[in-house]
């Protein structure tokens, strides 16, 4: 019935659009455009630019775009390996995104702005929706106390939760510089890389918090040596009780898990190392750790007592892309605990300071959690 | 003790980031940039560009910036009233966001694609946080029999949701064009709007249900005949049953709302009309009815049983801007309806094709659900 009364509204929504959208007489611009065979052509209408480069993590450096008759410009560039990467564009010297790619990667500043470029694979890739049981993404606002306003955190509840009665462990997850508490999930797609995890069996089911790990304004850099004290007070006296009054979730340090990337890597080994009375399971991706970090003054409790910490550790983990400029330190710092015999895990592998690493990161990480 | 220890760190993620961050040796650009009589400063670093202009919804037209010394254009416009508005540049001639602001309007085209500048009040908006009791905002993954596809689903749960036993009523809130799935939640502020409304017993609880509109890919005009069709299967034949099989809900017409804005505002009104089965309350906001709408066979049955409908409905709502061009096809609407005697709101109201008309059409009709 419904079939029958709606050809009425045919193009209704077409019509409504034109007249409200910015006009665009040309043909529409297709970019990215992936190829079958995964070559890549970016477009940019821009008659009366001058230059358009693009830069991305496919590629070192940038590359220059051609105009043709039309006032087009464009490169292809590949065949890429299947993958997520983010690139800009810099349009008479602006770098920007592409205007004609809806996927856009935001953050809390506008340094992290980006378009988002993904190159399928033949089959899902590990981090793709699959016809899977899904978890679900919750986001919660919450009055920080730590803070005094309003502040949100994502939450991954695992597929099952709703239906069972049982508690279930938690893995604490931070985010880099210049992003925020949906970067996990939009830009690290843990939901769908967790839910493919629990289907084939290679994981336990767990609740994955993502806070807001700013507790200071990003853009403000002389607040920048408060933040992660400040984190550590909303993320102790604030987060942690809210998800556990909120779920059902086991309430002791067996159960939580402390990881994070970037700056967020840094304050999971800054806050997690100091509290081995809250975390058993802590680690850093890519880990933000200083240009001259004094691991004996930071860790001195682990590093003074290490027989306790592996006793309290069930889980220690430190990776790092070697193309990562954050590499020596995360090397340093396994060198370090090693020397003070604190048992952990040292992951060297290839790439940058990407999300290709962190995603494959988090794969790896979570069939170890809470085993 | 984590205070202590964390000095180490201070910069530790300032350094990080001024390795993978583009270099900007350039003070850092504010834009756009409110003071506090709520004049706004727009800013584009361009040394290169020779012509940057912005749109937006706080003016007519496009005004151009001008360029100092330092290549950095500026524009200064104002005062402008309290509300979120969006707008773009254009940098010789590349329509575009503000590259300095981290808040972007995503959809499902590029078209849509804005930055966000909220110009604020001295005291919240009713679409601002204050610390009141919290909703949560939840994502559900699903696989769609009816489109054969894992598709999102947004869902706002009410604070207070977890602690009782009763059912609640749905509110289905449908996006306009080139949107998402998100739209209802990031730029209509659903949340907050209902949150402040609970907290001073304005509305009942409900649910508010914000599945994903398309049917048919966004940008396949060819395909948009279906689209209505597509969308309202998946809905009837998937979306309602996934929440009322996930959430403690109503299971009748009496306890189901829907609404839309735009082309959702078309699809609640034609698939909602045809199914007064289903759904008791019903609504579009600056509906999508098309430039030649046939009423008469669009909602033929309603039309022909008015008496009936009029004591199923318990609420017929439509609104829309003057300033609209959707507006002659609303009124044309309601005066067909007045002409069947069919019961109903006409809500004519300042304003044109905008989220400022739709935020306060959501805080208006909320009050009016499930009485």
């Amino acid at each position: 019935m419904i079939a029958r009364v709606l050809d009425f509204g045919a193009y209704a929504w077409l019509a409504l659009a034109a007249m409200f959208v910015a006009p665009q007489s040309e043909p529409r611009i297709v970019s990215p455009d992936v190829s079958a065979d995964r070559r890549v052509t970016f477009r940019l209408r821009a008659p009366e630019a001058r230059s358009v480069t693009v830069t991305g993590e496919f590629m070192s450096g940038s590359k220059a775009l051609e105009k043709d008759e039309h006032g087009v410009w464009r490169l292809t560039i590949g065949p890429l390996e299947p993958e997520i990467y983010h690139y800009t564009f810099s349009i008479d010297g602006v770098r920007t995104i592409d205007p004609a790619n809806p996927a856009v990667k935001t953050g809390s500043t506008a340094s992290t702005l980006a378009s988002v470029l993904q190159v399928p694979s033949d089959a899902p890739a590990f981090y793709d929706a699959r016809d899977v049981p899904h978890g679900e993404i919750h986001h919660l606002s919450y009055q920080s106390s730590a803070l005094g306003r309003v502040r949100r955190v994502t939450v991954y509840v695992p597929p099952g939760y709703e239906r069972t009665q049982t508690r279930y462990p938690v893995l604490y997850l931070l985010h880099g510089a210049n992003a925020d508490e949906n970067a996990w999930h939009r830009l690290g797609r843990v939901n769908w890389i967790v839910d493919n995890l629990l289907a084939t069996g290679s994981t336990r089911p767990f609740l994955i918090v993502m806070p807001f790990g700013y507790g200071v304004a990003p853009n403000a850099p002389q607040e920048q040596g408060q933040n992660t004290e400040r984190f550590a007070r909303d993320l102790v006296g604030d987060v942690i009780p809210l998800i556990e009054s909120r779920y059902r979730v086991t309430r002791d340090r067996g159960g939580r898990a402390l990881f994070g990337l970037s700056m967020g890597g840094g304050q999971a080994l800054a806050i997690g190392l100091n509290r081995l009375d809250l975390f058993s399971h802590i680690g850093g991706f890519s880990s933000g750790l200083g240009s001259n970090p004094d691991f004996a003054k930071s860790y001195a409790t682990v590093a003074a007592n290490p027989d306790t910490a592996n006793k309290q550790l069930r889980l220690l983990w430190i990776g790092c892309g070697t193309d990562d400029g954050a590499f020596a330190a995360s090397k340093r710092l396994a060198e370090f605990l090693t020397s003070r015999g604190v048992t952990h895990t040292f992951r060297e592998t290839p790439g940058a300071h990407t999300w290709m690493v962190w995603r494959k990161y988090l794969h790896e990480i979570a069939p170890l959690l809470f085993k």
